[in-house]
């Protein structure tokens, strides 16, 4: 197969002729497909209707449909302990999303600071570290409090720590968002080498904080999933108990938004949080945390049902990437990471393409995430990266929406050979 | 019937020892009694089960248990809207509580300002209106954020505003807290002139906020309940359209902590709000406003529903003001309002003597809440304000309850007198 990068240029005429046509074809069809969130599909979410079953809401004698309990119900933090391989005492139960307990953090950090330290709104410039690409609504909560994002790129296995270890020496550096397994969107899971490489850091900044967005935690399309290294079990060898902030949440395993999350973090951070939490709620639903814990069980109940969601998710993963293997396989305009889990395929195509590939799918009635969005500011330097969300869309339809991705990109490679 | 503050030192030591063998004998009972919060009774929690009934979760074709919908689902902002008073482009749908809705807005004027203000956080001083006494967990927002509260003395009609009319006068006061029908703790609903007043205020600071909690907005006892003038209807004719932020919530409707909370505001603070809301979150709990929705109906199911709380809660407030009357009218050491509605009987006592009433209380099992928690950092200046909430203890407990409260009150005051 030749590469469009050696073909002439009569040659790339011709492969574009027939693409166009390929293209028209599809474009005619007057398509609406969405592969712009990462959004389970309605086979996955019919998967928890038993979690609305009937219970009687007490819990140890305690009535949980009334006032009270601001750090979760036992039971639920015992279930999110396991999951999370940490101590029940370091485990709190938030609101319907993890986010929200991002940006409460984050806000918090904001106006009271870290642990006693100066609050952030009172630094003339506070910088946080951003791997590439990465989840928008990290950027998005970054940019409201006017933090200053700095690009590290990713690498097969993980974050570039090199760049990571000398950021760190800037005491404006103040934190880092990572989603460390199954990365959003390339799919990576952090290596035990860049886990430990993080629990060493030693940033000039006292109150320096990973938030560690765990958001794919036990995620996996195949029956072998990535193992990713607790980093709570690590970090005290480097006497970094306080630098990082936990959370996931069952968005992506009973339903987005009625879902609940957890944040796990050390006994110092839990306190500082909970100082917060105690003027800013009398406690969240603890209603439904009881539900998670009856429909679940133990971790063993989360795995047993993230298999279901697997055996939805894995042949449209597959649809998609025997597509790009096909149609964009060594033609030198894209390369992709095959993932294990997650939610996401991230595709580079070749650089000053990707929006251009993201117009002509949009054209053709394909809905992709923003291009730009994985980055910083919504600004991929490069103009190459496409996160493409395969869960949402039925089977049958993805197959024409990863064709029209594929015509999409090849169109737009070849437009901008031929210029 | 002699009023202690007229009987000699003799007929006060006999009162005294005649008190004091009642009170040893409750003590004796070794009961434990809550009076502390307002929180629901088991039956008025049983009233809303049938909200956990089955449904599809589909609204106008959307599937409300996937992501999406930042400001809350059609219908629910209808409800809402139709409650309000207001339209529903003007209503949000928050979280699990309203305290959150008024502690992340405070948040957010606090790192960000108000409509493009200054944020509050650059400001040498913010300080803020607080009527007294008032809910505990509003000072608590406003002593988190480090904003000075200055304290306004209510009167029967509402919140003194010739004094709030002078404060207003100050740039540096932003804002003010009020529960305007049924009081937390007074049940005293604003007259609708102090509405108007409130309407007509021209604040110095052009980010002047008033924080309308209508917590009890329809949280009658009584058949007739008050009448509170919508804030909305009025604040137009003085050009005060931005001014107000209402909250209120199902937290003493449904399910405290699974309930659903709302905000109206003018359009561009809605704007305001969801840029916020934009980086936080992705929406709120859709399922459970589609619940509220399916359960409720329209308004008028709330006012049916709420009438079955109401019927629960009269015989409480009733049992309580019974023995209010019977033992401490006409003795001059106390007053307090007959509310219509909303959770609590505010008791002043004599001055000096709310702590050690409290206190009396306390050693007879009867917890109260925090005799000083009504006012700004905990300090009652006169030590004379105590909040009783009979809506939790079951009418038998209530009758004791109520009575060592008395007994307890009556020895604390013969003490100062004879001291």
């Amino acid at each position: 197969m030749t590469k469009y990068t050696e073909m002439t240029r009569e040659q790339l005429i011709a492969v574009q002729a027939e693409l166009q046509k390929r293209y028209d074809g599809y474009k005619s069809m007057g398509l609406k497909l969405d592969m712009s969130r990462g959004k389970p599909s309605k086979e996955q979410l019919d998967l928890s209707m038993d979690l609305l079953g009937e219970t009687d809401y007490i819990e140890d004698g305690i009535d949980l449909r009334n006032y009270g309990i601001l750090d979760g119900i036992p039971s639920c933090k015992k279930l999110f302990a396991d999951l999370l391989g940490v101590e029940p005492k370091n485990i709190l139960i938030g609101p319907n999303a993890s986010l929200s307990l991002m940006f409460d953090y984050i806000a918090q950090c904001y106006s009271h600071g870290v642990l006693g330290s100066a609050p952030w709104s009172k630094l003339p410039e506070v910088k946080f570290i951003c791997p590439v690409p990465g989840y928008d609504r990290h950027f998005t909560i970054l940019e409201y409090f006017g933090i200053k994002m700095i690009n590290v790129d990713m690498t097969p296995d993980g974050p570039d720590m090199d760049a990571i270890e000398e950021l760190v020496k800037d005491e404006s550096v103040k934190g880092m968002f990572c989603v460390p397994k199954y990365s959003n969107p390339q799919g990576i899971t952090y290596t035990d080498e860049v886990v430990r490489r993080i629990a060493a850091l030693k940033p000039a900044a006292e109150d320096f904080r990973v938030i560690w967005d765990n958001a794919y935690i036990i995620h996996e399309i195949y029956e072998e999933g990535d193992e990713l290294l607790n980093i709570f079990d690590v970090l005290p060898e480097y006497g970094n108990d306080d630098m990082v902030i936990e959370v996931c949440s069952t968005s992506k395993m009973t339903f987005p938004g009625a879902g609940i999350s957890a944040l796990a973090a050390s006994d110092a951070n839990i306190a500082d949080i909970l100082k917060r939490l105690n003027a800013q709620t009398i406690s969240y639903d603890k209603m439904n945390q009881h539900r998670h814990v009856e429909f679940f069980g133990d971790v063993n109940g989360i795995k047993e049902h993230m298999k279901k969601h697997a055996a939805l998710m894995k042949p449209k993963f597959e649809m998609v990437l025997r597509h790009l293997e096909g149609e964009l396989g060594g033609r030198g305009i894209a390369s992709w990471i095959e993932p294990r889990g997650g939610y996401f395929i991230s595709l580079d195509v070749m650089e000053g393409c990707a929006k251009r590939a993201g117009e002509l799918c949009k054209e053709a009635g394909v809905v992709l995430t923003n291009v730009g969005a994985t980055y910083p500011y919504g600004v991929d330097p490069k103009n190459s990266n496409i996160r493409i969300a395969p869960s949402l869309p039925p089977v049958s339809e993805l197959d024409f929406a990863a064709q029209i991705l594929c015509v999409s990109v090849k169109l737009a490679c070849i437009e901008a050979l031929l210029k």
